[in-house]
């Protein structure tokens, strides 16, 4: 129950059974209960929430009165199946689903994903950040007070739209990164995002059609393969090793349907931790010449891996690569900043794109994350945050080999992929009700097969507990 | 040339005739400068920028030979209709046309909206947003500073992601802001998003399909046209008046086309400023039931209007509507927060797209906004705005009628809706070449229709020499 850290509250004009009733509600509706899954069991909630077990069946019988949740005899309650309902009271079409979903794509996985990112990181393994107390919170403070300081002036900063790619200064700023990185991207390629979201989000709408064909990594990120699907788009999955994608399996692909984009974390992929080698690097460009595709090189990743790590956006000069970035997985998730840098005239279309869609993004956060790369302070504290990685690995990676997994690819960056030996779906529901959230591979799986893998996230899998809670799982062996 | 307001540096690695030709391209790409619109004279040209005529016959010779303008004997230069390329380097296929746009849509209207807000407001009556010096600078640094102090604790604001609605507490001070309109919706049915746009934008893409038909006001805002344009929709405008949509229009499209959807701004409607009378905020609720189809009320000019004016909202208790609004027009665009308030199985949809195209908004910015809404800063500078707002009237009233042009609408909040009399799309032109940035009626025009309107900003209009030359070019009777 981690996404429930607020006590229930003893005089807040509503019953006990009505809060906690509403807790589960929400997490039904958000999807982090998905259906099928079990609620806890009536004793473990009413410990876990200090109340009574009266209160919880109170609770439970709310919710299926509300037919959020359905009895199964001697087996508990378990979330509906809730499909959308139609919008307007009173329309007499049938409810449309929504667009161009293919069967089996984890759409609501996306949902679960918030879990990720909300969860108290000391039981989750499963994050999808660096936990709050790796940031550096005094940093991000002393930039933005410097940002407030600098908006006085004749057309303060804190007034203003801001610019349609964004700050000048953030820009600059970023093809100085770039230019670090190998990629050769004055200012004005560069337009700034609302997190590197937006600018996933932004390509797809404006340079894709509904039933336009995709090639994207198998395993690799679910909201992509989500926001990919909505979009109406058919995703062409490419199995992912460790350097990089099958290439035979793309080639094949790439040939029987003309993808017009190839989705790709190069460098510390999500969730394999593996980067693309020169090597195939120089391949997939070859093949995106020949068969013409443009690709996405999706870079959230970069202040973890080494500045030499081969970019395609490098190799291929962003002639046909965009190359996407962002600062919530380094600085903050809070100042939704990201961008992308492409050709001149693709960065011209996703800026007015923008308009469209944000009319801008806030000048301030975009200056407070160039304050922070103008005076190297990212850069110091993405050192120390590697350094601290690598201690991080050291430690997790015997415990949990100890435990009984593998790892698929060699142990790199923030994440590792795991063979746990068991189904990991169950698994995490498992430790869910001992209060650890982890990731199973589910989740990161375009075709949403369910199977022995799962993610970890080095900052988060420390804790040795977690190890033999996992170990003695396995040796249950689960039904 | 308001948008150039930076001088030519004249040591700056680029020739002066390079700078210039390369701010002109700007423009140009950014649609600042549309298709057929000229060039300042080359004389004009040299004095603005304090260069020689040479300079300038270089920069437009660049211009030439880059292809963007064109030379009309005679008659000076011309910028050229440039269709979009192909993005792909090399791609074999036609270039595809944007999806679904209906001809004569103004889709590239949209970008010469943004000079709108970045002109310098002090000679631009055609201005989109209050002038900065309108807004309250030390309210805005006074509330970011409270943020920053409140970012202490085990689990700091500036450290996370924020919920997947928005900020807990903007949403709780939303709630009480929306009781006193009448509007009940607790914080579950409120989220949050970057700016009004974003939540129209979140709106377009979840609850509507390509094909589909959406009414819309005529005259209205650009970007909703275009964004839904852009989205595939069919767009159904609506003559509106001074008391709202007319019904007998209206009544017979919703029969015809089955419209899934009205958008609208029911109060201090941009640009003509009218408000839907309480009788015709009856007609159409009952029509939409009716005819089944959903509204969305676009409050964006909320803050400067009385709270007794009618919102569909509150009396159709959010069933069928959907109430947006944001705060870059009263506060600061640099912020950019909005938010819808709708029903709860809509607002979680929406909550569900937000996710798939920002994951979320900043809990800095949505924090930002609450404190101004708890300590009731926001409602006293509203008040002061709304008095200075009435004063500017008292004296561009005058003004403009004394110019010959007539109101079309009674004068009332942020814009004005003038008969000018003549051809509103020359005169933006000359007025350009002169130095005043206008708004002229096709930017407003569902159909993109030119023609003799014109909106004007009640708070940059007060300069009698602006209508001077107004009075004096409506005498010229222009070609």
């Amino acid at each position: 129950m981690h996404t429930d850290t607020a006590s229930l509250q003893r005089d807040a004009g509503q019953t006990l059974a009505q809060q906690l009733a509403q807790r589960f509600s929400q997490r039904i509706q958000q999807r982090l209960l998905l259906p099928g899954s079990r609620l806890p069991s009536v004793r473990e909630c009413a410990r876990h929430h200090r109340v009574s077990p009266y209160t919880v069946v109170a609770a439970y019988d709310q919710l299926l009165a509300a037919g959020l949740v359905e009895a199964r005899k001697q087996r508990g309650f378990f979330v509906r199946d809730l499909r959308p309902q139609p919008v307007a009271p009173g329309r007499s079409d049938p409810p449309r689903p929504p667009v161009g979903i293919p069967q089996g794509v984890p759409l609501d996985a996306t949902a679960l994903i918030r879990g990720m990112f909300q969860a108290d990181a000391r039981h989750a393994p499963g994050l999808g950040t660096l936990p709050g107390d790796w940031l550096d919170l005094p940093l991000l403070q002393s930039a933005m007070r410097r940002v407030l300081a600098q908006t006085d002036g004749d057309d303060p900063l804190a007034l203003q739209y801001g610019e349609p790619g964004g700050d000048l200064r953030l820009r600059q700023a970023l093809a100085r990164r770039l230019d670090d990185l190998g990629i050769s991207a004055p200012a004005d390629q560069i337009v700034s995002t609302v997190g590197a979201t937006h600018a996933l989000d932004l390509i797809t709408r404006r340079l894709l059609q509904p039933g336009d064909a995709v090639l994207v990594d198998d395993p690799g990120w679910s909201i992509e393969y989500a926001r990919l699907s909505q979009a109406g788009m058919r995703l062409l999955p490419v199995p992912r090793g460790a350097d990089g994608p099958d290439m035979a399996v793309m080639t094949q692909l790439a040939q029987e349907h003309r993808p017009r984009m190839y989705v790709t974390v190069s460098v510390l992929h999500n969730p394999t931790g593996g980067t693309l080698s020169l090597a195939r690097a120089h391949q997939i460009l070859k093949l995106a010449e020949s068969q013409d595709f443009q690709i996405v090189e999706d870079d959230t990743y970069a202040s973890m891996a080494p500045n030499h790590a081969p970019r395609l956006s490098a190799l291929d000069g962003l002639r046909r690569t965009l190359y996407v970035s962002g600062f919530s997985k380094i600085l903050t998730p809070a100042w939704r900043v990201g961008f992308v840098a492409a050709a001149p005239e693709v960065v011209a279309q996703l800026t007015e794109q923008k308009l469209l869609t944000t009319l801008t993004t806030s000048p301030l956060m975009d200056r407070a994350v160039a304050v922070c790369l103008e005076q190297g302070t990212l850069r110091r504290h993405a050192e120390r945050v590697i350094a601290r990685l690598d201690a991080a690995r050291q430690r997790v990676v015997p415990l949990a080999e100890a435990a009984g997994c593998r790892f698929v690819t060699p142990p790199a960056g923030l994440f590792g992929w795991l063979e746990v030996g068991m189904d990991t779906e169950r698994l995490a529901q498992r430790m869910l009700d001992e209060g650890w959230l982890i990731a199973p591979g589910v989740l990161f799986s375009a075709t949403r097969q369910a199977g022995s893998l799962m993610r970890i996230n080095f900052a988060t899998s420390q804790d040795a507990r977690f190890w033999r809670r996992l170990q003695a799982m396995r040796e249950e062996r689960l039904r």
